[in-house]
C-alpha cells in the first residue's frame, strides 16, 4: 500500500488567483521540497473547461511547477474526483510505473454566478432526469423528506449537522466560512430545498490541495511520520437516481467502506470526513458507512457525538458545508485534513488520540464514491 | 505486464449519435461477452463539457452499459488520452485494483463548426503564448519551414504522407475520409499554415474505441490471441513551445519510446502508429524514435519505405490524417489497429509478419507522449 508523506491546502473560498496560482499555491511547498523525487503528477480537477476555459491542465501545471518533464495526467470524476485521483496515484505506485507520485486538486469556480455554475454541475446528471427537473439539489429535499418520514427523525438533527460543521470551520483556517451559525440561524435561514436551508448545503468555492504519495516501505524516508492509506476501495451506483431502489441506501458508499475497511483490516476509526454537500447526506452517509447506526444517526447530532470531542468526529475540518468545496480539491482536502490529524498537528481541531481515520469522497448523488482508511501503521 | 484481449471501434466521421451512443457502439460488443468480469471502466475523454455539455461522462457510460456498479473514471491528457488511460489501465491492473479494465475512448466534436472546435482546443496552450495568436497549426508551419531548412527537405516529401494516409485510409472500413489523394492534390489545395494545405491536417470527427485489458498470466483464458503491451511509457515536455530548444527535437516523445523499447527489450518493431495531426509530426516523431533516421525520414516517404509493404510501415489505418482524431478516442484506435495487424485480422491494410507495433499518442504539441510496444509475445 502507500503512504501519505507531505500535505498541503490553500484557504478555501473566493480567491483572486487563477487556477494555475492555486495549483502553485499548494503543491509548490511540495516540490520545493521534493523536486529531485517526484517522477508522476496526479490533478484531481472536473471542470476547468467550463469554469476557467483551460484545457491540458496538468500539463500546464506541470509546466509552472517546472515538472515539465514529469509526466502527468488529469482525473475526472465529478466531486469524486480527488479520491478517484488517489486510487490511480496508489496504483501508478503499485504497479512500479512512478515512485513518488504529486497529487494536485484544484477548481477555480467562483467565475461564474450560483445559477450557472448550478448549471454547469447539473450536467452530471442523466439527460433524462435532467429534462424532468431534477437537480442536487432536489434530491437532497426527497432524501430529507423521506429520512425524516421512516426513521422519525427530529429536522433540528439534520440542521444540526450545518451547526456543528460551521463551529469546526470557525477553527480551520483554511475554511471558506470561518462563522459559527446557531440552530435557529440555520432553521430561519432562504430554503433552498424544502426543508434544507441555504446553511445546509455547501458554498461555492475556489481552493487547492496537494499530498505527495510513496510506497509505504519508501514512507519513512520523507517524513518520520507518515500517514499511511491502509485501504482504498471505490464503489459504484447507476448514474439514474430513479433507478435505486431505496435512495437512503447509498450502496457506493456502503460497498467502498467494506472493502476499504476489510483492506485496511480496521474495524473502527477515531475520525471521518464525509462528503456533506448538504447536511442530510452527512448523515446518511455516516449511516452506510456503519459510523452510525442505521436510522439512529440523526440522535447522535442531538447528543454531540459527532462533535470533535465526541464519540465518532465526523468533518473536523468544517466538512464541504463550511470548509467549502471546489469539486477537484475536496477529496483531496479530506487527506490532507486527516494528515494533519493523525500526525496531532490539527491545532484546535485536533481529535484526542487520533490514530486512524476514514475519508469519503463522492460523485454526484452517489454514481461513485471512494473510500480510504488512513492510519499511523501500514 | 498486461495485454489487449479484445477491441472494437466505431466508424470514424460525422456522426448523427450522441456521445453516450457512440462509447456503447465500440464498448457494448466487449461488454456482452466479458460483462461478468469487468471491473474498472476507464474512458479516455478530453471535452465532452465544451463539446457535449456533459460531465461524469465515466459514470454517465457505465450506467448506460448496465456496469453501473463497476467503478469508474474519466482520463484527460488532450490529444494523448488514449495512451495516458492505458497507462493508466496498466497500473490499475498491476497493481491488483483491477482484473479486467474496459478502456473507453470517445469524442463527439461535431456539434460544433471548425471555428469553434479550433477555439476549444487552443485553451490547452499557456495564456501567454495563446495571446500572441500562437496556435496548433502555426506551430506545425513553424516546425515544417525548420525541418526543410535544416534538412534540405523536399517539400513533395511532407505532402507524401497525406498521399500515403489517405491511401492507407481509404482502405480502412472504419475511417473518416476513405478517398485516395494525390500528391497534385495534395499541394494545390488550401493553405491552412504555409506551406502545409487542408489534406495535411487531420479532420473533425466524431468516433469511439474500445479494449479490453487483462493481465499478461490471465490473457489466454480470454482469447488464443491476445496482444501483449510489452511496454508503455510516458514522456513530457514543456507546455511553453518558446522554452523548447529545438523545435524538431520532441523529447517527450522521443523519451517515451527509449523508456517503453527498453522495458519491452525489443529494438525494432514491424510497424507504427503516429501522431500525425498534420503531416510533419509524423516524420519527426517517426526521427525521435528511432523508426527512420534523423535528418533523413522525408526520403523514406519518397521511396515509399513507410507504405504498408514498405519496410517500415507508418499509419496502416489512415492515421489521424485519413482515419480521423475524435481526441479522446484516437489512442485508444491506435491500439485498435495494432490489435488487428498482429492478429493478423487487418484485411487490406495487413502488414506483413507482423509480430511488434508501436503506438504514438501524443498531447498539445507533444508536452505529453506514451508510447506503447505491442506484439504476439508477452
Ligand atoms: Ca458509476
Amino acid at each position: 500500500m502507500v503512504a501519505v508523506v507531505d500535505a498541503w491546502i490553500t484557504p478555501f473560498g473566493k480567491r483572486r488567483e487563477s487556477i494555475f496560482d492555486l495549483a502553485k499555491e499548494s503543491s509548490l511547498p511540495l516540490v520545493r521540497k521534493y523536486r529531485d523525487v517526484v517522477d508522476f503528477v496526479v490533478v484531481s480537477n472536473s471542470y476547468s473547461g467550463e469554469f476557467n476555459g483551460v484545457s491540458g491542465l496538468n500539463n500546464l501545471i506541470s509546466t509552472y511547477l517546472s515538472l515539465e518533464h514529469v509526466p502527468s495526467v488529469r482525473i475526472d470524476n465529478t466531486s469524486g474526483s480527488g479520491g478517484s485521483a488517489v486510487l490511480v496515484g496508489k496504483s501508478l505506485l503499485e504497479s512500479g510505473t512512478a515512485r513518488a507520485v504529486l497529487v494536485i486538486g484544484v477548481e477555480k469556480m467562483s467565475t461564474m454566478r450560483t445559477r450557472e455554475v448550478t448549471s454547469v454541475i447539473s450536467s452530471l446528471l442523466p439527460p433524462r432526469e435532467r429534462s424532468v427537473g431534477i437537480s442536487v439539489p432536489s434530491l437532497a429535499s426527497i432524501m430529507t423528506k423521506e429520512y425524516m418520514a421512516r426513521y422519525n427523525a427530529r429536522r433540528e438533527a439534520i440542521a444540526e449537522v450545518a451547526v456543528k460543521n460551521h463551529r469546526n470551520g470557525a477553527k480551520n483556517p483554511f475554511a471558506h466560512i470561518r462563522k459559527e451559525v446557531s440552530l435557529s440561524e440555520v432553521l430561519s435561514s432562504p430554503v433552498v430545498a424544502d426543508p434544507l436551508t441555504q446553511y445546509e448545503f455547501c458554498p461555492i468555492s475556489d481552493g487547492s490541495a496537494s499530498l505527495l504519495l510513496v510506497r509505504d516501505e519508501d514512507a519513512l524516508s520523507f517524513t518520520g511520520r507518515p500517514v499511511y492509506i491502509k485501504g482504498i476501495a471505490m464503489g459504484s451506483d447507476s448514474s439514474h437516481i430513479t433507478d435505486r431502489e431505496d435512495l437512503l441506501e447509498m450502496r457506493s458508499v456502503r460497498r467502498a467502506g467494506e472493502l476499504a475497511m476489510r483492506t485496511s483490516k480496521v474495524d473502527r476509526v477515531d475520525f471521518a470526513e464525509l462528503h456533506d454537500m448538504a447536511t442530510i447526506l452527512e448523515i446518511v452517509e455516516a449511516e452506510a458507512l456503519g459510523l452510525l447506526k442505521r436510522g439512529e444517526g440523526w440522535r447522535s447530532y442531538l447528543e454531540g457525538e459527532t462533535e470533535i470531542h465526541g464519540e465518532m468526529p465526523i468533518n473536523t475540518s468544517g466538512g464541504l458545508n463550511s470548509k467549502g468545496h471546489p469539486i477537484g480539491a475536496s477529496g483531496i482536502a479530506q487527506l490532507v485534513e486527516a494528515f494533519h490529524q493523525i500526525r496531532g498537528e490539527a491545532g484546535e481541531r485536533q481529535v484526542k488520540d487520533a490514530r486512524t481515520g476514514l475519508t469519503l469522497s463522492m460523485a454526484g448523488f452517489g454514481n461513485s464514491a471512494t473510500v480510504a482508511i488512513v492510519g499511523d501503521e501500514p
